[in-house]
C-alpha cells in the first residue's frame, strides 16, 4: 500500500541533515551521520552473529549512547527488538525471553545473572563491538505495518504480554505529537526516562523523524536535569509526576531559561497541588495520557488550555480518536465516568502470540485501555484511575496480580491481596495483605525476601499485613478497592 | 487498513482548537469552529442540491473566504472536488467539465459564459448560500486512500488530464512539509497564490492539519503582501519567482519583521541573481520543487543549506524518495542530468479515467515527472528544466502543444511551433512560429485573436513569427529546442 512504504528513517535522516547533532550523552555527542554509520557498522557485526530480518531478538541495555546505536542497527536489519526492562528480576526476564521466543539476547556484560539462566545465544555489548563487521543487508525501505519493537506490559490478571509496536505506530506517534506541540529546528529533548520504556524509546524515534537533538541521561537526577536544561538548550523534557515534583523542589526559586518550552507529563494522573505549584512557578507543563499500547501519548492538553483545564489530560491527537464506554457498551454522556477506549494509527495491532487477548482488547481498531475516565462537555479527558488496580510507582507500572501470584506461591500463604498506597517519593507503592495457612508462622521480612527473589526491586511491597480473610465478592473476585479502604481507615501504618 | 483511517480533518481540528483563527480575508476572520460550522451548514445546502459522497463535482471559484468554506463542505460530504482554474477560457473549462463527468458545477455567479455552454446543473455561490440546509450526512472518518480533489494539468502532448489527489496525498504533503520547515503555534501562512492550484490548496490543508492561521488574498499584490506580513504577523509565504522578484523590488531597503521565517519558493527554477538579491537583503528563501502530481513540494532545501546550496531545490522530504534516470533506464551518476523520478505517499495514484497515461507515468509508485535535473555528490537536486518544453509564466504552466493545436486548427496554418522566451515580468512567455498554407495571408493580429477565442489569456503567444519550415527531426518530431535557439539567435525581436 502506498502509504505504508517509506525510506528507512535513520538512513534518510542522515542523508537529509547529516551534520546535526543526534545525541548528547555525558561528554559525548554524535551527529545523525555518525549515528547512521555506527548503526550500519553494528548491523554488520550483528549479521555476523546470524541476525537477520524478521527475527525476534531480545535487548537488555541501559540508557547509553551505545544502546541508541544498537537499537537503530536492529531497525536497519529489520530485526524485531524485544526491549526488556533492566529493572526486572532474572526470573521475570527469563519468562519474557522464553515467551517472546527470541533467537538471541543482546545485553550489557554486567547483567550476569540472567546469562546463566537462558539457553539462547547471548551477545554482550563488548563482544558485539569487538567483532569485525560484515556488509549488512539493510532495509532501504520500511513497511509501516512491520513490527519494529515489542515491549512487555503486565495486565490485571495473568502473565505479562508483549505489545507489538510497528514502525507505523512509532511514526504516527511522533507526527501526532509534532502537530500538537509543534516542532522547530531548535528543539532539543531531554531524555532521562528509560529507553526500554515507550516514554524513552519514543524520544529516540522523534529524534530521527524530526531531525531533533536529544540529550540522553543514564537515569533521572534532578540536579543534572536542571543543569542540562540550562547549559544544553533543552526545550522539552518528558517527566512523570515524581520527577517533576523533584525538579520543582530542586529549582527552589530559580527559573528555567526562556527557550524551555515544556515538560511533557505522562505516567498517570498528576496531583493537582503539583500542577498548581508548576503554574505558580511559571513552569510549562503539558499533561498527557498514553501507554505502551499507544506508542506513547495519545491524548495531550493543547498549549492554549494548559491553564484553564489544569488537571485534564487534554484531547486525542489529530490522527487519533477516543470514547468513554459504560459497562453496557453505550457511550457515556459528558461528565460520566467509564472505560477509556482509543483508536488511531499509533495504537498497537495486538499482543505477541496472544490472539485471545488481542481480540478481547481490540475491536475494529478500538482498544479497551481498562483505564477509567470521563470527558467534560467540551471533550477534555479527565483520567480518574489507571486500570482500577494499577499501581504507578515512580513512573513504573506495577500490577498487584503479579505480586499476589508470587506471594501465593509461598508455602505458608493461603491468600494474598496487594494494593497501592500514596507515597511521598514514588507517588504510590504496593502493600500486601496476607492470610496465612493454618498454623503457619511466616513473617513480614521472610515474605519480603521471598518477593525479592522473584520480583523486580521496585515491585517489593513496602509493608506486609496479616489478616484473617480478604474482601472478596460473591464470585470470589478480590475487591482490591476494599483493601484501599482498609489503608484509608488506618489499618496500615505507613 | 489501520493507517488509512483518520477523523475528518476539519471536524477534528475544530474540536481540538475551536477558538484559533483559521482564515483572515480582507477585514474578515473566522475561527476553526466557525469554519467547521459554516462548512457544515454549506454541506447541508449542497445536499439539498442532491450532492452526496463519491460524486465528482466541479468547482470554479475565486480566492475568497467563501471558497474555503465551500471546499471544506465538499470534504465533509465526501464529494470529490474537480477544482477548475478560473483563468481558463470557456472552451477549456467546458472540455474539463465534460472530461471529468462532474454531476454539477459550483461557481461564482460572474462566470456567466461557461454557464451557457454546459449541460450539467450549475449552482452559483449566491444560490447556494440562499438555500435552506438539510442535516448533512458527513464523513466522520476519512479514508486516506479516497480521492479528495482533482486538478487538471496539461501534458507535453494531447489534452489536459485530471490528477487524482487523495486525502492521504494532502495529509502526507502537509506532514512532510512540517517535518522540514518546522511548525509552531505562532505560524501564519500568507496565501496569495490561487486556491485552484495545488500551491494554494495545499496551504488550506496545512491550515486544518496543523491548526494554523492563514491570511488569504484574492490575488497577489506586492504592496498588500508586504503590509500583511508586517501587520498580521505572517511567518511563511508561498511564492513563485516573479512574485518574489516584485516583493524584492517593492521592499527596496526596508526589512521584513523578525517573525517572518521564510518564502517557500516553487513554480520552476529561480534565476540565481534573484536568490542572490534575497540573500543580500537577508530574505530567507527556501527553494522547492513539486507539482500537481506530488500535492505540492516534494523536494525542499533544508534550513541549514539555504545559503551553501543556493540554487538547489534541496532533498526529498522525509517520507519521499527521488532518483534521476538516464534514457536507458539506468540511475544517473552524480552531476549527470536525466529525468527526475519521484515516489512517496504524497504522489498521485494516477489520472482520472486515464489508465493508459497512469501506467505510462507510474511504475511501482515511482512517477516519471518528465522534468530534467541532476543530483550533486551529496544528493542535492538541481532542476535544469521543467519538462523540456514547458513554459512557466508567472507560476502558471503553459504547454506549447496546447497552443500549437489551437494554431493548427486555423484554416490558414500549415504548421505551428511554440516555445518560451525570457520575459522580465512573467519569467517566460510563449512565442509562436507559423508556416502558412500556400497562398494564405493570415496575419499576426488575426492569429492572436484566434488564440484568444480558444485559450486562456495568459497562454496567448506574445509574438507570432512566419517561417518557411519548422525544425523537425527524421521522425518529424518538432524540435522545440531549435526554436529556442532561433530566439537566442535574434530571429525573434522582443
Amino acid at each position: 500500500m502506498q502509504y505504508d512504504t517509506m525510506p528507512n528513517f535513520l538512513k534518510k535522516r542522515a542523508f537529509l541533515t547529516p551534520d546535526r547533532t543526534a545525541v548528547f550523552f555525558n561528554e559525548m555527542a554524535i551527529t545523525f551521520k555518525e549515528l547512521y554509520e555506527g548503526s550500519y557498522q553494528t548491523a554488520g557485526k550483528l549479521q555476523r552473529f546470524g541476525l537477520q530480518k524478521d527475527q525476534y531478538v531480545g535487548v537488555l541495555l541501559k540508557n547509553h549512547i551505545d544502546s541508541v546505536v544498537i537499537l537503530f542497527s536492529l531497525q536497519l536489519l529489520g530485526v524485531k527488538a524485544v526491549i526488556l526492562n533492566n529493572r526486572l528480576s532474572s526470573k521475570e526476564l527469563v519468562w519474557q525471553v522464553n515467551d517472546s521466543r527470541v533467537t538471541a539476547l543482546i545485553m550489557e556484560a554486567e547483567f550476569t545473572e540472567i546469562k546463566q539462566e537462558i539457553k539462547i545465544p547471548v551477545i554482550t555489548k563488548d563482544q558485539l563491538f569487538a567483532t569485525t563487521p560484515e556488509v549488512p543487508v539493510i532495509q532501504e525501505e520500511i513497511n509501516l505495518a512491520d513490527v519494529c519493537t515489542i515491549m512487555y506490559t503486565s495486565g490485571t490478571t495473568g502473565n505479562p504480554k508483549g505489545v507489538l509496536q510497528t514502525y507505523g505506530n512509532h511514526w504516527w506517534s511522533a507526527v501526532g505529537s509534532a502537530l500538537n506541540l509543534g516542532y522547530m529546528e531548535s528543539d532539543r529533548w531531554l531524555c532521562t526516562v528509560p529507553l526500554f520504556h515507550i516514554s524513552g524509546f519514543s524520544i529516540l524515534m522523534r529524534s530521527v523523524i524530526y531531525g531533533m537533538t536529544i540529550i540522553l541521561h543514564e537515569n533521572f537526577d534532578a540536579e543534572k536535569a536542571i543543569t542540562d536544561i540550562k547549559t544544553k538548550e533543552v526545550t522539552i523534557m518528558s517527566v512523570v509526576g515524581t520527577m517533576l515534583s523533584r525538579i520543582v523542589d530542586t529549582l527552589k526559586d530559580s527559573q528555567l531559561p526562556i527557550q524551555f518550552r515544556c515538560f511533557l507529563l505522562g505516567g498517570g494522573p498528576a496531583p493537582l497541588p503539583l500542577l498548581e505549584a508548576c503554574l505558580a512557578k511559571n513552569l510549562p507543563v503539558f499533561q498527557s495520557y498514553g501507554m505502551t499500547e499507544t506508542a506513547s501519548q495519545i491524548v495531550t492538553l493543547a498549549p492554549e488550555y494548559s491553564i484553564t483545564r489544569l488537571g485534564s489530560a487534554g484531547k486525542p491527537l489529530l490522527p487519533s480518536q477516543l470514547k468513554i464506554l459504560l459497562e453496557d457498551g453505550e457511550i457515556a454522556p459528558p461528565n460520566v465516568a467509564g472505560e477509556i477506549v482509543v483508536k488511531g494509527p499509533n495504537v498497537t495491532m495486538g499482543y505477541l502470540y496472544r490472539p485471545d487477548i488481542t481480540s478481547e482488547k481490540l475491536n475494529e481498531g478500538w482498544l479497551r485501555t481498562g483505564d477509567i475516565g470521563y470527558l467534560d462537555e467540551e471533550g477534555f479527558l479527565y483520567v480518574l484511575d489507571r486500570r482500577s488496580d494499577l499501581i504507578i510507582s515512580g513512573g513504573e507500572n506495577i500490577y498487584p496480580a503479579e505480586i499476589e501470584s508470587v506471594l501465593l506461591a509461598h508455602p505458608d500463604v493461603a491468600d494474598a491481596g496487594v494494593t497501592g498506597i500514596q507515597d511521598e517519593t514514588w507517588g504510590q507503592v504496593p502493600v500486601a495483605f496476607i492470610v496465612r495457612k493454618e498454623g503457619a508462622l511466616v513473617t513480614e521480612p521472610q515474605l519480603k525476601q521471598f518477593c525479592l527473589e522473584n520480583l523486580a526491586k521496585y515491585k517489593l511491597p513496602k509493608s506486609v499485613h496479616f489478616t484473617d480473610s480478604l474482601p472478596r465478592n460473591a464470585a470470589k473476585k478480590l475487591l482490591r478497592r476494599k483493601l484501599g479502604e482498609w489503608v484509608n481507615e488506618g489499618r496500615v501504618n505507613e
